[in-house]
């Protein structure tokens, strides 16, 4: 191997542990989009991407950065990430991707370049203050409706479209960022998993096989609540004890399968007082898959067993979707590429499905794309708490290292 | 039957209409204890007592009021009410008693009275404004902690001692009234069902067995909450689904039996939102039984289920009692009595257990006690909706008198 080509793993450790220091604190990262710690953390990659020879620099219409390393051909491999991060958040979530991306741009210098090699640094990724998230990668991908945001506000009452406007973005013009685009022929990501699967393998590395499709639902038991006292049991139009039957069949079914989700968060009863029971109670599900059709076969199967229960507890029952979005599969070759750089570092690479959307899930429809997942401890994140050992984030920035390099050989022979 | 011994239940249903157009509204009931309505509601009945011969009439420590008519023996038969009501409440809860015992005095006349015969009208059966039920009783009874409510305020602000010497009571003399049982031999009360129980079996009047015994404890199931997308079916600790579990468990052991309740009202998951599954879990449940046996082996089976249900969801359970009171059954020969006196004026005599608490609960530890219920349409109480047929509160009264007249011989035979 080559010296142009030894990424220096170590390096973006310490510029991860620097970034930290300039826009985190006792409370964990503060770099939410569009404020001030936000430009602080991009000033920061702006620096450092003018120490660097041959980088073209821009920021589009939607506040997206992007660093173009030109090579033999303007056909363009993708390394996406973002600075951006929840309030209180982690070191690594989002800024791993474009710390690590940083590292490979440095290391495939313009002799190994048979493709241009891009850096983007999406904007809002988290939607942490006005709670759309994907806004800057949506905006390019051409999927974000202006109009379905123009009104969202902040907690202090400011509105999005201001927000922009202050960092330099004007909501009507976002979509115009998909001229980026253009010349792009694969997406890569590396992420920290943000879930248990890789520390309980005790892997390292995973090869991340596309985002789930999501069905959300409200699911509405109807009864007649009454005396806990003076209402025989046999009489009773328990809508809690319907509910219950429900979400634990709602779970059963998606426990079947270790590649889908079936989740119920939100419960809640009326009147919820101990002296009565309930005749109304409202559950949330969640389910993932993905494989639409597997995701459909879900939403039957819940729809039933809702059904089921409600009429053995005599009650009603009805369903609203509150969210849905189809499964975003990644690209079969670009997954093998993955799977191949992954073993090449750390001996065993794991494929898994991603619990959390990505940027990636904006591209994926547009182009091949594929993501590399990093051992999250305890599998948490959007907290100061999430970490993943150096020596682990080292082995992933080499893994994004040689798959990048071999999706520009890919790209350049698919040419 | 002589015209002395017939009972004008006409009459009783006239003046509940009489009391409601005084004290009610279209709103409901507002007789709540201690406040101007109640005194209102008092004064009517103290005017109605003035209009009889031979009546003694006085108020106690407790703010009891009792109207005694001298017997062939001062050892008393005593029929209980309550004219307090709850907000927005109905015309019949509490008030129906007292009417109908005002009633059974009219016309169990002087030459008819092997014992003495009392009526009291109990001082805030319902604890609305205060938030203690069974005050006046209680203080009577003797199981009155006064320590215990000393520092009960409304929600206004005004502690129970300064409501209640605006009555002329005051809270340290209050058990003094325990001197009013020194020659009571029984304890009748009249009550609606506040339950579906008669209706379902379109029957008008029933025997209550006694109060129900309650265990009531909150049930906190802990797990470790984590994201619905990243964390896989078979690695999570669902504090939810183990209540879910444990709660549908309750049910079933208390369907067992039709004398029995089981009761999950409180759900209270966190952090109950879509994109998690729940760490926390807190459900109530209310059991009640008859039998001290029976209610104690509930309580074993619901422990032994919830923590079947913790160790099959992986998370851990613990218990807290809020409150436990022993059953109170009836006395058995008045239930025979009670039994005989509703199938001379209905037909049919059910027999069942009473769901709420009443002023009959105090009484039954300290002489032999019984009630009788009136069918509730709909099981709806504590509410403006309540009622019951007028021809059903009628038979209710002639059952009354006649149970009033037995026990009066009853206990003249005792003694």
């Amino acid at each position: 191997m080559e010296p142009a080509e030894r990424v220096e793993h170590r390096r973006v450790v310490e510029e991860l542990q620097e970034l930290a220091a300039l826009t985190g604190g006792p409370d964990g990262a503060r770099r939410v989009c569009w404020t001030e710690e936000w430009r602080t953390a991009r000033a920061w990659l702006r620096g450092r991407l003018a120490e660097m020879e041959g980088i073209e620099v821009e920021t589009d219409e939607a506040g997206n950065l992007w660093a173009t390393a030109p090579g033999d051909s303007e056909r363009a491999v993708v390394i996406g990430g973002h600075l951006d991060s929840v309030p209180q958040g982690g070191w690594l979530d989002g800024c791993l991707n474009t710390v690590a991306g940083l590292e490979v741009l440095r290391a495939l210098a313009p002799g190994k370049r048979p493709v241009t090699l891009r850096l983007v640094d999406w904007a809002d990724e988290e939607g942490a203050r006005f709670g759309r998230s994907l806004l800057g990668s949506s905006a390019t991908a051409g999927s974000l409706d202006p109009e379905a945001v123009r009104g969202l506000t902040d907690r202090e009452g400011v509105g999005l479209p201001e927000a922009l406007r202050e960092n330099g973005v004007e909501l009507d013009r976002m979509k115009e960022s998909n001229r980026q685009l253009r010349d792009a022929a694969a997406y890569l990501e590396l992420h920290i998993e943000q879930g248990p699967v890789l520390e309980r393998m005790d892997l390292p590395l995973g090869v991340v096989l596309g985002t789930f499709g999501v069905e959300r639902h409200l699911v509405c038991f109807r009864g007649q609540h009454a005396h806990s006292g003076s209402t025989p049991m046999d009489v009773r139009r328990d809508a809690f004890l319907a509910a219950a039957k429900a979400s634990l069949a709602f779970r059963d079914d998606a426990a079947r399968r270790d590649d889908v989700r079936g989740t119920t968060g939100i419960v809640d009863v009326s009147p919820g007082i101990v002296t009565a029971f309930n005749g109304h109670c409202e559950v949330s599900l969640d389910q993932r898959a993905l494989d639409a059709g597997v995701l459909a076969d879900m939403l039957r199967a819940a729809k039933a067993a809702s059904e089921q229960a409600a009429a053995e507890e005599g009650v009603e029952v009805e369903w609203e979707r509150v969210w849905r979005i189809e499964p975003r599969p990644f690209d079969r070759e670009l997954i093998e590429l993955a799977d191949e750089a992954v073993r090449e570092v750390a001996g065993t690479a794991h494929r898994l499905p991603s619990g959390p959307l990505h940027d990636a899930a904006e591209m994926a429809p547009l182009m091949p794309t594929v993501m590399l997942f990093v051992k999250s401890l305890g599998g948490l994140s959007h907290t100061k708490e999430e970490d993943t050992p150096e020596a682990d984030i080292e082995l992933s920035v080499r893994a994004l290292h040689r798959l990048t390099a071999e999706t520009m050989q890919w790209v350049a022979g698919r040419g």
